[in-house]
Formats: structure tokens, C-alpha cells, sequence
């Protein structure tokens, strides 16, 4: 995707640190395939929130964001919580904000869903288990 | 993985019903690379439950269950609820219980995790957003 696209990694947050760590890692992965900047941010209890997220573009000239959700299904998180924070129409999915009075789009993307790379990648952690 | 082993696709659980369905077609993915019993339970608002989901497996002759949470993280959930649920040490994370009389091992599978295929996934829903 173009160097104007951002992409703002969603993660649930938690007590523990492991959901920021892996979204941490997953967005680091996702960077080194585009050329827009790349941040992250979280619904829960860990930092940035989600309006901080969307802050951090500031100055980097995207026209676009995209609202990536680690998450792997819909559910009331995706549907509801994330486009309420990103005060984006919950129903089209996508809206806009002002980042240093210039207009930029936002776009929820979907959550990862079923695909046989989440398939395999759980039979191989079955398998793992039984070492 | 062998015939005698089953293996219990562990989903969060949600009140809208797409937690459920993306576990049901990972769980038949699962199936179709897994020559022993495949079957699904919940931690929340969806069922069966894990207690039912154990029970699920009378009389398939399994000798043991690997749980796998479908889940992209540790956290409270994998670390201390699904072991608790399956009766099993959580720093172990293995145990036993029994089936029609038969002892039959219990192992906790680890999390997804990060991975490249995740995050492969992840940028392709992003590049579908901006469709």
C-alpha cells in the first residue's frame, strides 16, 4: 500500500503483557512490508488508547488511515467499541478525523477471520503440545 | 497427529455469534489435517462449555486431549481459566481426567501466537479496506 495509507494496529489490551507484546511484534512484521507508517494502539487497559493512536500520525502526511484489528472474529469490540472510538459510522466503517487541521480518512479493516494460514498455524500448536 | 490423540478447539465465546462460527470452520480445517476427533467448547456465553466439550469425547477412545485456544495471546483466559476449567496444574498446564472410567491425559496447547502468517493476514485485511 501506498506511503500515505497508516496503518493503526488494534490490539484487546490486558493485565498481562502479553496481547501488547504481540501486537507490538505483529506490527513490527507488517512494517517491514509497507512503506506508510505503521503504530498501534489499544481498546483496554493498555497504552496508547486509541485516540492516542490516532495522534501519532500526526505529521507523517497520511491521507488515510486504516484501523487494522488484531482480533479474530467480529464481535462487539469490532463492531461497536473500535468505531466508537474512532468516531467512524459503525455501519459504513469508515469516516474521518482531523490530524493537524488537514483532513484524513479512516477505514476499518475487518478482524483476521478463518483462513487456513490461523488453521494451520493452531494444529501446529496442538502439535507442539504433545512434545 | 495420531488417531488416539483429540483435540478441543477452545473458543472465547461471545453474544454475537461470529467468535462461534470462525472456531466451528477452524476446528474443520483442523479436521481435515487431524486423524483423531475434533471437537469445540467455549469459555463464555457459547457452548458447549469446556466441561461438556471434555465429555464430548466418551467413548472415542482417545488416550489423550490436546486444548488449543484459539486465542491470539496468552492472558488470563489460556493462563489461569482454561486450565482451571480442565482441571488441570496451570504451570504445568497438563493433567488427566477421566472418560467412561478411562484415564485419558490432558495437554494445554500454547496460544497462536505472532507469527508471519498472522501478520501476512493482518496487511492483507488492511489492503481489503481500502477497496
Amino acid at each position: 500500500m501506498a506511503e500515505d495509507v497508516g496503518i493503526l494496529v488494534l490490539g484487546h489490551g490486558s493485565s498481562k503483557p502479553y496481547n501488547k507484546e504481540m501486537v507490538e511484534k505483529c506490527a513490527e512484521l507488517i512494517g517491514r512490508s509497507h512503506d506508510g507508517p505503521v503504530k498501534i494502539a489499544f481498546l483496554n487497559m493498555d497504552e496508547p488508547n486509541i485516540a492516542a493512536g490516532l495522534e501519532s500520525f500526526a505529521g507523517s502526511g497520511v491521507k488515510t488511515i486504516v484501523a487494522l484489528p488484531i482480533f479474530l472474529a467480529h464481535g462487539v469490540h469490532t463492531l461497536e467499541d473500535i468505531p466508537t472510538e474512532l468516531s467512524v459510522d459503525p455501519t459504513l466503517r469508515r469516516g474521518s478525523c482531523k490530524l493537524n487541521g488537514s483532513e484524513v480518512e479512516i477505514r476499518c479493516a475487518e478482524p483476521l477471520g478463518v483462513d487456513d494460514s490461523i488453521a494451520a498455524l493452531a494444529y501446529r500448536r496442538a502439535s507442539e503440545a504433545l512434545r
